[in-house]
């Protein structure tokens, strides 16, 4: 053990997630060592974080005022709800510069093993913002795995009665990819998903 | 790119070493939505280090004191010098519980490519320490890599004339590993560095 502070520091850092004993020990020397003044930017950062964001009310997604800047933006289409699991996966969307609808943050996926169901992500949300009738098509974007595959059944089979168009991203080869490395599942989504070539 | 401070806190983090975009963004969610007093204890934390935690004025371990825990501790033999590169590496030996002398942190290693040379360590320092005839052995204890075989080199070159004894680490063949899977060098070294069975 260290003498106090330090291995404070090293506690707290090993806390994080995806940050071992070895990995927080390097870290709390690279920070006795940094530049003072970094290691304070740092320390504000997080605390202003902390203190300054919260999530949109009507989105979830992560925003300095009441509502997010995607929320606020007149400009994006209100018709349409892109469902998603984070606010990473938004930042992920708005990247692709594809889609100028809104967006739904879940807070997570479905996953009775992490003690995550239904009603620990913001569903309820979503159903009151169908409420008036403005959306007129959902969009399923959860992450191409057995959590997300679950919460996206579980929504397209709650919403169908509501008669919204539910719509849910492709499956099948990355761009870019070499199609004899695509595992089998998704070259099998591939093919199901097959489109014509013609015109 | 995010709003302001959750885009800021991710840039800070992402200049931490061994921590890449994608952790950084990672780190930066699991610090939004994790409790806010564990996250104010951690930019306690860090601030606390920087404002606390000097260099033990002779041997250069951290410590929260002009001089470190080991060099205050009378019971510790004065006689044994064990010459480390990091702090780290004195937690390391400390662990083992087999050695009872003083250390001497040199604050890396000899490495002419990152344009560090015997100046930019506490060589100096070291020198200084065998004045007064107290020391009578020093263990190089480096890492057993090119830098720190350099080092160590180094240090018993210039060390010689001074009449101290001056003994490096065993290399060999790790507790509780398997010959088969030991790597060329380290085996040779364990048969360079072979000792008598017989009692």
């Amino acid at each position: 053990m260290y003498e106090g502070v330090v291995q404070e520091l090293i506690d707290e850092l090993g806390r994080l997630p995806g940050i071992g004993p070895k990995s927080a020990q390097r870290l709390a020397f690279h920070i006795l060592e940094a530049d003072a003044d970094d290691m304070k930017r740092l320390a504000t950062a997080i605390i202003s974080v902390k203190e300054r964001v919260k999530f949109c009310q009507i989105c979830g997604n992560v925003s300095e005022q009441d509502t997010c800047s995607i929320c606020r933006d007149t400009r994006r289409d209100p018709s349409v709800i892109c469902v998603v699991e984070e606010s990473k996966d938004v930042l992920a969307i708005e990247r692709t510069r594809a889609y100028r609808g809104r967006y739904h943050v879940l807070g997570g996926a479905i996953n009775p093993i992490a003690g995550v169901g239904p009603d620990q992500l913001r569903i309820r949300e979503l159903l009151t913002r169908l409420n008036d009738e403005t959306v007129t098509e959902i969009i399923l974007a959860t992450n191409p795995n057995l959590e997300g595959e679950a919460t996206s059944t579980y929504l397209a089979r709650m919403l169908k009665s509501i008669g919204v168009s539910v719509t849910r991203l492709a499956s099948g080869l990355p761009v870019g990819g070499d199609l004899e490395y695509a595992d089998e599942v998704t070259l099998g989504r591939a093919f199901e998903g097959r489109r014509s070539a013609i015109g």
